[in-house]
């Protein structure tokens, strides 16, 4: 069965997308650690990010790196952090999480949006790429 | 002042090294989240990753995913979680984290490891390199 981020990646359910390309896509995570955490996301399904070829893999490091950079310019925040988990849904997506406080990389603490707010928010970031 | 990490890779401070290159330096955790996790670093003392420059920073991922993969081999685990955030160092270090259960991702829940347990582990990520 397709997993929920290939379902999003041929539009049968809709995301907040910030950026996209021929081999990734990055998005607003719905249940977000902080404002503006987003999600990147290689369009082929791989379960592991080690699993992924070297290119492949270096590939999304760099879409990753442009979200970020976007992303950094958008949200006021200390810093951008990284974090590849994969135990809840085995499609490998890198999270980016705009940083304040470590708080926001326990995947505990959860900040609400409005839909207006997410889709103001993905168009500043795609703005900044 | 230098980094805690500068000191390691100049020897002032002894670590429990798994992989070097000219450019990069993996090391155990000594408090880690779990057994085998590790942390990569660059040499050059960068606070922020996304201020590497690219070269640099997807040197350092080809590097960090080298490691992935001979921790993997090393250590029982459902599979290597990555996190960067660098909110307490101020020099950009990517933990790789052998990940059974998400509560190892949250940087609360800590191991104990010996001196020994921690030199063998060290000594059989490297001879899986």
């Amino acid at each position: 069965m397709a997993s929920i981020f290939t379902k999003i990646i041929n539009g049968e359910i809709p995301c907040y997308k910030v950026a996209e390309d021929d081999n990734f896509i990055a998005f607003l995570d719905v249940n977000p650690n902080a404002k503006g955490h987003t999600l990147c996301v290689p369009k082929q399904e791989i379960d592991k990010v080690f699993d992924m070829e070297e290119d492949h893999y270096l590939a999304l490091m760099k879409f990753s790196r442009k979200v970020a950079k976007a992303l950094e310019k958008t949200v006021a925040c200390k810093r951008i952090g990284v974090s590849v988990i994969g135990l809840e849904v085995p499609h490998v997506h890198v999270h980016l999480i705009p940083l304040n406080e470590m708080g926001e990389m326990t995947f505990k603490q959860k900040v609400s949006l409005s839909p207006e707010q997410f889709e103001n928010l993905a168009k500043d970031i795609q703005a900044n790429l």
